[in-house]
């Protein structure tokens, strides 16, 4: 564990998503399992399948964050693109991998690696490999910047086996407290104050809105646990003044 | 409907997201609308409450698509700024509308008007408004910038409302093949080949892993329903050829 401030991108490729065939789980499930690792998670992004706007984008994330995380793109088909746009971007070669060849045929007869199949060990030049327990065909690792699939099941094999060789962060202390029934318009104003004071917490509010009407919860987030609970009890001692103040919520 | 692509970028606004509390579901439910509009969905983002990544994700997206359309961050508590990156975006001023103050006091009493909920009330000048049926307070277009709540019911409402004064296109017409067992590595070359062939189409091949098994799709768009046609004849005339070469799928 760092006492730095570690931090990571999302890159999701794929027209896919963009096109709304199929819904994105792996933002969420990656920001959630970042966080576990005491990684900051601060941009997400979707690009379709065109090499320019993998590269231009890879080129601004790597160089933003501690690390880069891709989802999608490294299948054996036509519109698979990643690995070339990756080693593009780092301006590298990338060429059919013999260890990955021999991964390969741990699933397949020699017979059976078409072309396509053998498309999935192009690699760019100095990568590590991120194993695939699933499926065979690994992910890579270059430089700063962690290439996974995209189908959910694969990519989450893959998250466990690169985070082995990642560089972690203290894990943020998270408190979440039940507003309840008191409306935001009604705590927000108080809840400003209280954020102005506990300033090295993050403190943010979230509605969800069920069967007709909204529920709240306040979330407060420190690297320091004494900070976060001394921002929850505040938060808990706010909320208890305007539950029994008598005015309408 | 236009002749012209119109096209259009996702930007999210929240911790929340990038934390892993909240999974986004706007997004999807963005990317499929859109592609009912005929609008080409390009990017997506996910950035922070932070009001300098706003600004600056803003101006690179509005600079570059038709239409941007951004959830999150226009509620009642501090964490809400994404009104106030708005007009700092567009260079104007940001302050009290008396049109939102009417809508709201249609749910709430003046009395109940907390600074708070009039926070809610800011919007850039120059916007027009994106009524908000389910709490009232609205949401805003300014320029070729739709922005609307995270709360994914009262997204959904206000992009029903933004809808209508949009220019539209003409709707990608999608095929899906059912590619069923053939794997996409038996698939993947002639697929390549096929789709050099019928380049005014985009094809993709899309695997799902259920029960331990890949199953795929192959999906075809294309804005002329005849081009799209011909190449799923020819992807369907592909796959009955594999299945029937007796080689090992």
């Amino acid at each position: 564990m760092s006492e730095k401030i570690i931090t990571a991108a999302i890159l999701v490729i794929g027209d896919e998503i963009l096109s709304g065939r199929t819904k994105d789980r792996n933002i969420g499930y990656i920001a959630e399992y970042l966080a576990g690792l005491g990684i900051d998670l601060r941009e997400a992004r979707v690009v379709p399948d065109v090499e320019d706007e993998i590269v231009a984008a890879l080129d601004v994330l790597r160089g933003r964050y501690t690390y880069v995380f891709t989802t999608g793109g490294i299948g054996p088909t036509h519109d698979d693109i990643t690995a070339d746009a990756v080693a593009k971007a780092f301006g590298v070669g990338i060429d059919e991998d013999p260890r990955v060849i021999a991964m390969m045929l741990e699933r397949y007869k020699a017979g059976e690696l078409t072309p396509a199949r053998r498309r999935m060990a192009r690699i760019p030049a100095g990568a590590e490999l991120v194993e695939n327990p699933i499926s065979k065909a690994p992910g890579f690792r270059i430089g700063n910047v962690i290439v996974m699939a995209g189908v959910p099941s694969v990519m989450q094999a893959m998250l466990d086996f690169a985070a082995k060789g990642l560089e972690t962060g203290q894990r943020m202390t998270v408190e979440t407290i039940e507003a309840g029934a008191i409306p935001e318009g009604r705590y927000g104003d108080p809840l400003g104050r209280l954020a102005a004071q506990h300033s090295e917490t993050i403190i943010g509010s979230y509605p969800s809105f069920l069967d007709g009407k909204f529920k709240n919860q306040i979330v407060v987030r420190a690297r320091d646990p004494a900070k976060a609970a001394a921002a929850r009890g505040a938060v808990e001692a706010m909320l208890a003044e305007l539950a029994g103040d008598g005015k309408p919520l």
